[in-house]
């Protein structure tokens, strides 16, 4: 390996480490370069075992920047926040007019615009990447989320096309949008992750608390889902869970595992987001909840006590169950509770792209979660053709093909919802999922009422189904003369 | 009315000139300032009219503030964000160090912290102060929720005592905290709001479409409900609301009315901050989402075409309903939703209040709260009450008192939130709140499985329910090895 590489990484945590041998292995040259000497040397030892890939190893920023073909591209890939600010302040020095800097992590998009708009000065180019797929997607195949400039995009393409996970429509990588829109989507895909674990967490307690499915069941029936529409990483991945055995105890390790869920940041930004943008994701803010909730093991155990005291116990009462119709009506459940969840989780990043100009593809973006990321499925192809078929899509749930889907699935989502709510097993996900499509599907909402309310207490106006025009009533003054008078005329009639 | 006034006023919109007037009427001389000098002569000319109150107008800045007495207090009621900035700094040029400024505005907390901050490099005092009511309480007697100085609290505290709404247990209105612990209360009360109005909206949608009430049994059944334990301002106004002829048309204005509800930050923040706090807070998210999906009237008119063209109609099936039960039933449904909601508010303020060292006293904002504000209800009494009980309550759902009282109600909501999920009107501030309480009281939920998967696919690692530390399992590969064997079991049997 002589003359320079094509492009250089910084940050060899195994993630930063896969996907440069990822890079190496496709046949581009990759420095690579680590505050700690041993990640370097494991790295390139690892390129050594796994083909002789290459890769070359440096201990010193100024010699890895230098060792860079020019234009110069190198992939940050260290902890989100203060540490990308010192790894670029560090590549910076060596850095020329012309070179790109690509940040792979999970970085909240304003720091990158930020971060971009201090290269700009420097004559720096800036691109924020989503990469998803773990640390083995990393290695084998990743979808990316690339944003920032058109022109360093341009500088990559080769590689990142190369690198990307590939489906039978390309490989799971394209030109996000300007600024932070590959950080934001990013984001966004990590929200929907969120609400799929949670919808499949709830899947499992339905089947588990209330079918009383074994393991055993439970992962045949995940195996048998991963066949049809649910098709997906997340389900089959669920499925092997059920396999392992713990190696403690008796049983399988899934009934061992704490039921406290930890977070990074990106779902919490999502929620928030979506809030900023006025839009509703109360699937995706549910599933945050349910991890916030999680983590109060102590308290929930301490509740369970005051409440079997105050008389109700965990479980509320014993149905008999059919299995098979029920693991049929779950199924259905969570593919209808599914649909809502990635409808929010599309109208955010549409709502963010009018926001800031960004000119986002959804049906591109689809396509490019197809492989590679944690939310892969067979199902993002449909989502992919709904905006194919009509991209100004106001909502998934009004795609011909998945309204026709819900309608059908309807039945058998009421049915699971309120057995678990008569079981007393909680299905947030599910059943916010669900009143979000019964409140999205309704001409007339009850919000008459809310905003008589704003307009009485608030003089905050109101608008008439019938007439156009802003209008303000006095609603006490009206209603009080009203019981007065009818106090009168039962006075009268006395 | 001759030399200088107690305090000063400025911003004199229908809130700022009620406010004055209140302040006046309770014996304290006003001086009020406001840009367009029309508002000026509009509070002067009411200050005369309802009882030669001693208001007297200014012009000018400069002599508005010099007409006040020292140390000087003067409260601002401008728009939140830079109206108030400018306010600050044409009033500064005459400011004294020791006088004091009080926002009264529903300001964002950390604006307040930043003002405050600056107010102190000058040697002036700054209150954040959160003025709940309306128009009519800023008249009559709001709730206040000043914070910021214990010391330019104490300047105004005999003010503030009258003016404030009176109940059984003193004014409506204590020192809640220093920085901008005044303005993050209010915020939450608003969000509380938010949730109340859903829940009431939602228990109307019931009791009208699926229950069938007339507009003339809806306000005696919420007349009913406010005689006992739903007693608030709130379910008054309802009740109120429903007997409002249309002047226009035939039959009750609130019909006519357009569910389409608007906003004005509060709500928006509070879900984002309990995001950022890590804390669950369902039902207040659930109303902010709701109000967005109502901003939606297009959208959803549409949607309930494309989903009647599929075979599903708003209503889905018409049940023979006993509605002096369902009435009964959506009380207690209504009931024991309101109590999570304010269990996730009172967790949010608490939260804040321990990240910044607040040091707030939750029983006395509850009291605060009894009167004056928009959601005061005798409710609060008892929330009030669960804290003296026990300051250190990780939530009142588990204060002995509430449990009781919800494990009585219970059955009754589970029976209303099913109900409508079969006839396919949404509740999903009932629902959000029930599933809440199911996930509460539950030692185990199936977050387990979501931690396996984290571990599965990011080596997030895990912990365990029977032996202390951190684990990281090779899911793939054991599950894998699993599946050939039995693979190979299977073809050695064939």
């Amino acid at each position: 390996m002589d003359g320079p590489s094509r492009i250089g990484l910084v940050g060899l945590a195994v993630m930063g480490q896969n996907l440069a041998l990822n890079i190496a292995e496709k046949g581009f040259p990759i420095s690579v370069y680590n505050r700690s000497a041993n990640k370097v040397d494991e790295t390139v030892e690892r390129a050594k075992l796994e083909g002789n890939l290459p890769v070359k190893g440096y201990y010193h920023p100024k010699e890895f920047v230098l060792s860079i073909q020019k234009p110069r591209c190198i992939i940050i890939l260290v902890k989100a926040g203060s540490p990308v600010d010192q790894t670029i302040e560090t590549l910076s020095q060596y850095l020329e007019k012309g070179d790109c800097i690509i940040d792979g992590g999970n970085e909240w998009y304003e720091n990158t615009e930020r971060r971009a708009a201090a290269a700009k000065t420097k004559g720096l180019l800036y691109l924020g990447m989503g990469v998803s797929g773990g640390e083995e997607g990393a290695r084998n195949g990743p979808s990316l989320m690339p944003g920032g400039t058109l022109e360093a995009y341009k500088y990559i393409e080769d590689i990142v096309k190369k690198i990307a996970a590939q489906v039978s429509d390309g490989p799971c990588v394209t030109y996000v949008g300007p600024g932070g829109a590959g950080n934001f989507v990013k984001m966004v895909h990590n929200g929907i992750e969120y609400g799929d674990m949670e919808l499949i967490a709830e899947a499992y307690d339905v089947l588990k608390s209330v079918g009383g499915l074994t393991n055993q069941e439970l992962q045949e029936t995940f195996a048998e889902w991963n066949k049809g529409e649910l098709e997906s990483f997340l389900i089959e991945i669920t499925a092997d869970i059920f396999l392992v055995k713990d190696d403690k105890d008796d049983g399988e390790l899934v009934d061992k595992v704490l039921d406290k869920t930890g977070m990074k940041g990106t779902g919490k930004w999502t929620v928030q987001q979506a809030a900023e943008l006025s839009i509703a994701a109360p699937t995706i803010a549910t599933s945050l909840d349910m991890r916030y909730l999680s983590g109060l093991k102590e308290e929930r155990v301490e509740a369970a006590k005051v409440f079997k005291e105050a008389g109700i116990t965990d479980i509320l009462t014993v149905k008999n169950i059919n299995k098979k119709e029920l693991i049929d009506n779950v199924r259905k459940a969570l593919y209808a509770s599914k649909i809502c969840s990635y409808a929010q989780g599309m109208n955010l990043i549409r709502a963010k792209s009018i926001e800031k100009g960004w000119n986002l593809d959804l049906g591109e973006l689809a396509r490019i979660w197809k492989g590679g990321c944690i939310i892969r499925a067979k199902f993002l192809d449909r989502i992919k053709q709904a905006y194919h078929r009509n991209p100004k899509l106001s909502s998934l749930l009004i795609d011909p093909e998945f309204a026709t889907e819900m309608v059908e699935r309807q039945g058998a989502w009421r049915k699971v919802v309120t057995l678990a709510i008569e079981v007393g097993v909680s299905t947030p996900g599910m059943s916010a999922s669900l009143a979000y499509f019964d409140t999205y599907r309704r001409g007339r909402l009850p919000a008459n009422l809310v905003q008589a309310q704003r307009d009485y207490f608030g003089a905050h106006t109101y608008e008439r189904t019938d007439i156009p025009g802003s209008f303000h009533t006095e609603w006490f003054k009206i209603a009080k003369k009203q019981i007065n008078s009818s106090e009168g005329s039962v006075r009268a009639s006395m």
